[in-house]
């Protein structure tokens, strides 16, 4: 794998969390900027809850700074500092990715749901027109429900164990993406085109099989934003159907694809 | 050129400063530090003098931060930010790499001097116990001064043509290292056994004669600090003489082997 050569011209990205040392970023990210033929590295910044916005600040006073990434548990933190949110941001309420914009502001958005529709990319599909049942209305849920109604979904249906948070995200939807018809909804996928499993549930060691209902069929496609194992039960279940499928490292990389996009670093 | 391999375990370090598209750091320091099998990495940031204190604080709150090196404007700012100053820094005033200590801390000291010890240490030698005939007291001559006598240097002679400057650079150096005979001096070479020019005079495009009098003897080792010719009038006319000589890039490797020797890479 190509590796970045820092010189002085040399942009900077960062990931900021805490902890730090479990994030894979820069070594999804820092290939595909090499790729991208951009002098720009992506690094890991642990950055603790207590001292959060002296470093914000601090990080933001580095002038080749692009930009910066947001994890586990700064999410809910990063909101204020943009000057500017995505639709998708906006949307969802919460942003994990900004950027500094040529007049120096900051604009931030929302890419957690992006790596879906990089995931239907990667088989040749797009989410306008379509018909799809999200499973789990948590922040994955969310911001891939978000992200999908602003690629020109067609009708989104959304189920959790917790009925109110169905509701409440369908209700968020229908607000912000008025021409996605958003409700609410039981787990049986007939009627749908798309599946998406954005619960936990099949996450290893245990095998779980995702809480849909109903018989898969091989015009539905199925997506599990699970990341390990590779292939969980629903993607198991789902080929043996015929069912077109993408997993979590699909969205993974689609999600880097968005972000570096974002950041006007490889193709938009 | 080996290039760092940068991952979620990957410790930051920085060198900040304003401009900073020109600073040669980062491709001297990083292959340095993949040599060592250290996963850690050499940033360039752009602070701009205006931000400073944000910058500083901010980057300080990065826990994967190991330290950071200051070059231009922000030298003489960067002092209060160290809890503990070595030895050299106490003496010139000034610290220029600090870093972060097990407890949270953070120590600095000055390292603009330290190269010129790697540069005799390039030739066989060492600064102790020797006569050494410094030509300019301006910041580059301070802190070789002040590294020379820490290492054990017996007697220092410092010329300026500003004999006030030289004298106040004695006074000094004297005061902080009491075991070093140091004094102002005339620039003549008799009775010296390493010369050094921390003039500016020899730079390109000139080719002028650093400002020395007398005759260059075999005996007498010739440092100049000038990075660029390689070889200045100086230096060709000490090879001549067949004075052993070091130059600036010497400078640069033995100041880069210090730095990174402060921060616990590389060879102490």
């Amino acid at each position: 794998m190509e590796q970045a050569r820092i010189d002085g011209n040399t942009k900077l990205l960062a990931i900021i969390g805490d902890p730090i040392a479990q994030v894979r970023s820069p070594e999804i990210y820092n290939p595909r900027i090499v790729t991208a033929g951009v002098n720009a590295v992506l690094l890991p910044m642990q950055i603790p809850t207590a001292t959060f916005d002296d470093a914000v600040k601090g990080i933001m006073a580095i002038r080749n700074l692009m930009g910066f990434v947001v994890t586990y548990p700064h999410k809910g933190r990063v909101l204020p500092y943009a000057d500017q949110v995505g639709p998708i941001g906006q949307a969802v309420g919460a942003i994990n990715a900004v950027r500094r914009e040529a007049d120096g502001s900051w604009k931030g958005d929302m890419f957690d749901g992006a790596g879906l529709i990089g995931a239907l990319a990667s088989l040749g599909q797009s989410a306008a027109g379509r018909h799809i049942l999200i499973l789990g209305a948590g922040g994955a849920g969310s911001a891939i429900a978000m992200a999908l109604a602003a690629a020109g979904a067609a009708m989104i249906g959304i189920f959790d164990l917790d009925a109110n948070r169905a509701t409440e995200l369908a209700a968020r939807l229908q607000k912000h993406f008025p021409s996605c018809q958003a409700g609410a909804t039981e787990p049986g996928v007939a009627g749908f085109d798309l599946l998406i499993n954005a619960t936990p549930v099949g996450m290893a060691p245990a095998f779980a099989l995702a809480p849909f209902r109903g018989e898969l069929h091989p015009g539905l496609t199925v997506i599990d934003i699970v990341p390990k194992p590779e292939t969980t039960a629903l993607l198991a279940l789902a080929r043996e159907k015929g069912c077109p499928t993408a997993n979590g490292a699909a969205m993974i990389s689609g999600q880097a694809d968005a972000v570096l996009a974002f950041f006007g670093i490889g193709p938009a």
